[in-house]
């Protein structure tokens, strides 16, 4: 018996989360609601996912754009045993009740703040405390960044303290309307929200970050610097961690990925253009005594999508645990396993 | 029996024809050449792609880097029927004289000039001309996108004078030393090279062309202004006549698509990240008399690509005309069936 | 007896038309007004200029940041001769009853429709034109650098048809919300509306023109490809023309300008980081017969703060022609004579 | 007697640095060295500094374009009793030995190793250090702004530890062949050069320093997390420190100062196109217990300009110390006094 999911909302994560779902064994796409017509709510008809009108949307707009709708959101909510919103973000938080009110199991996604959920997840992190829950919020893309390293690093090796300046991607890719074009601009909470938005899952992590917005759409990038509590002789322990850990993807310096920029060609030419691990470099990690640096480079728009699925896999116990969850939907999403 | 084809250089165009070379039914992919490891080496391996050492390559870089070496790229030759060089710009024409020597047909890129080959190519435009031949170019993407563009209206409506200013992209994705960051730099040549580089196909046709390169790393968009000789009376039967042809995508209003980043996210969420058609708007055409204006937007990494494939199979006599040829290559490619 | 000249907005324009005026002989800068507070209010307090407070302002939010108010813009239009609407675009068609109804004279900018005036403005091409008016309309940056050139071509050459491609910058560099930061956005309306601007000066021109956005933030650049009708029979009397009339800046080879980067720089260096000059390049000037193309620039900051001068001039008669109210204007604004 | 100046290069850094020569009481500009004629081998001209010929460049090419020489380099420096080397990195120490033959005392720029000079100079930091030297190094622009910071902090509060992220510009706004123009490039040294380079002048710092380099031409931003070892129990005393501290500008919330483009934007309004200030916003600074976070800006084209004319009056001994000779300086420059 596959779990319904229905995605509401068919943005940048929806419809990346819509076509992972459409390729797992134990679930089926109830469909995915848009408000209005445009190029992706045609590539949802291309890909046979039924089209539901969303929120202010109407039924005659996408019908005089020759695409058929299959019925109101809220027919599709009430055909599905969850529902992952994707909607803007605190759009999520109004559609909470609708979801509660038709007895739906809901994904948030990280826009939302954390009381819209019963958990704020990450599969390596803290796979186990979203089995059988009703309502579970996936963080953001920056925090679901640093909680994978940070699930490596606090179990191999101890975080007595650890700085993260966030250098942030201004725009996604097909966002035209946002700047800037030319210029840093910091982020003047200080320290910023990710940090006490990682503690929603490392309660005890003592995690400072900053954060500036700079003119770029393919990635974000993490300067780290932890001071480790138990810190290997050498950085190559480290790098093993990270290199054996499912959804980590480490570059040598011969493969010549100067920046994000290759990172997101590698992408490409692997036929999913979408960079779904942390990406980090040999050459980008140093340890010196206790003191670890590294950087790590985050996609925006595909990196929480595996996360989604495996929190449904766990609000429905589907898997027993993250290690089986994650290997199932690494392989139906063509990520390799670990390097070693 | 399959022709043999090898490509030397596994750059932008290199690897995607290499990709294109592999889904034919009637072609076999030798393997690539390639200088230096790196990422995008080792996904020719991960292809399962032969990799030669280029030029003044090193066998023992490849192997320190994991990557198994299939031999020489002058092994590679010998075991083709033809090579297609995508060696960066001016580095073709020296290789000429190897492939001629190896008695090795050969398919050069549009940085070459066209003495090169004895025909430069289109398949809309002139796949008869390159029949059985030794040598061809395909010419370059801005060129290819020009004489797409002339076919249809050479043949649908004449044209008495053609004006196109070329807004360039300055780098490919990953070029990461290549500027300007925030600036316009007028291309000095006036007019440009590409008017006379479409005259290589169409040798009456009067364009005159112009160019600026701009900071952005998508697709080249061409700003055209056409007089006809045969106008219709309105511009539906010229918006008719591009979504009729095999290799023009033409949006319309409802979708969305703002300029080159949704084009580019269009691309991605087909499920190949290219654009190899030209991109036309169906509310970026209007014909004023017998003035008509029309945007296309060329993405520079891919258009060519088909028009590789296809100049092997007129070389080769695999197909009779070029909608024969074009039909297979699409198909292979996943690009549809013309609009209408 | 000088003109009292109020500012009515201070941003971009606002604030160099303030500067501009502080500088002439003739005319006293009665103030500016601004709405809110910012680093730009505080500038104008700096430099001397009496500050009001504009539209839904508040003369609070002004003390609370320290800065003396001199009252409300309804008290700053009374005590004028002639105010220079430089607010958003639109809100200068609001404001027109208001100048109206105060008995004060009017200067709107090009973001406004032509009916909001009595005449639009350009001073090389009909200043003769605004001569004794009530309210004048200074075209905006694009028309007026086509402007100034369709006075040079349709006097010296005359001009049978002329195609304007204009590669418009996104953004202006301190608009850090505009992108986009990647990408080519083409102007939908075929041909753009800059051409019947143009004809608002130039009745019977026959100029069509058409647009691109394009993510950079300092000039925009025109494309020109118009046929002469009585050409020379080389270029140089063209660039001979263009250098010997003012407002025109012609770079030479030897000066290593690639682009409007270079352009930007040279008015750093000049002491005034403003181009208020419409700039070709010699070698981005060619004439094929009767077919001439030439690139130019357009600061869109700065180039109609000079025409905003010779606007009040004309209009109260303060130089009888336009040589006259050109050299004041150019001489105070730290432009040079013509170079020829 | 004014000490006699020659300024040997005339890019970015040796224009600025020559106009700041030209503006000092205490100091005759002898001339610039330039190898190539340009545009802003013209501007030198028109500002009346004698023009002499560079390393390997042709008095005739400048001749040709009509830019009359005053003589050779070697020709220069024998007139002058101190030589600001602003050559290319790495030619400098090139140079040094020429000075060295000649007698005549020079000023290195960061670019050079510490090992050129005697002493690496900050005004704020090591005056005294520099009084009577042959050889002084004007460290570079990301070390001038910590420098300065650190004076501040190790002065006023102790330093237990400090990390610095920095996020370079990519460009200077002229260099148009400079990318990425997407994207964002790790440094891979890691910690970065410059926490070293701050040690040059603060040999006990403990200070660590990663680096990003992204997609912009204005300023550097410096992201930085000290901890004090003498903390004030609120952050005021922190931010008075730095308001009543030469070259330092503090933005204020209500100046609507986003990021980098309004820095500039004030730098322009103020009418020196320039930011030889560190930038730091009142709301970018916070303590948290001995916790100081902070954002600085760095203009990377000219925040080194008046810390190269305090070394000359160091050299030869024109002010007795730092805050006599900062004072002449800055008021020179157009920079005011601290804040408060």
């Amino acid at each position: 018996m596959k779990v319904r999911v229905a995605v509401n909302g068919y943005g940048t994560i929806g419809k990346r989360v819509a076509d992972a779902v459409a390729r797992q064994p134990d679930m089926t796409l109830v469909g995915v609601a848009k408000t209005r017509p445009s190029f992706d709510a045609q590539r949802a008809i291309a890909h046979g996912y039924p089209l539901y009108v969303a929120g202010g949307g109407s039924r005659d707009a996408f019908e005089a754009a020759g695409l058929p709708v299959a019925g109101t959101v809220e027919e599709m909510v009430r055909a599905s045993d969850v529902v992952v919103d994707a909607a803007p973000d605190k759009v999520g938080k109004e559609n909470a009740g609708r979801y509660q009110a038709a007895g739906v199991r809901a994904i948030f996604q990280g826009g939302e703040k954390a009381e819209v959920a019963e958990v704020s997840f990450n599969a390596l992190a803290n796979y186990a405390q979203a089995l059988g829950k009703q309502r579970v919020r996936v963080v953001s893309c920056n925090t679901t960044g640093i909680a994978r390293a940070a699930s490596v690093l606090t179990k191999g090796f101890g975080v007595d303290r650890w700085d993260v300046t966030l250098i942030r991607r201004a725009a996604d890719p097909s966002e035209t309307q946002r700047g800037p074009i030319n210029g840093i601009l910091p982020t003047f909470t200080l320290p910023s929200h990710h940090g006490p938005d990682v503690r929603t899952i490392f309660p005890d992590l003592a995690i400072t970050t900053t954060a500036v917005v700079v003119p770029t759409t393919l990635m974000h990038v993490h300067v780290n610097h932890a001071r480790l509590t138990r810190p290997p002789s050498d950085a190559a322990p480290v790098l093993d961690a990270f290199r054996g850990t499912r959804r980590f993807h480490i570059f040598s310096p011969w493969e010549k990925v100067d920046g994000t920029p290759q990172v997101m060609e590698f992408a490409r030419d692997r036929g999913i253009p979408d960079m779904m691990e942390n990406v980090l470099w040999a050459n980008g990690l140093r340890l010196d005594g206790p003191d670890l640096y590294f950087f790590q480079a985050i996609h925006q728009e595909s990196i929480v999508v595996p996360e989604n699925i495996d929190a449904i896999r766990a609000m429905f116990n589907l898997a027993p645990d993250a290690a089986t969850s994650m290997a199932i939907t690494d392989k139906t999403l063509g990520l390799g396993p670990p390097s070693r």
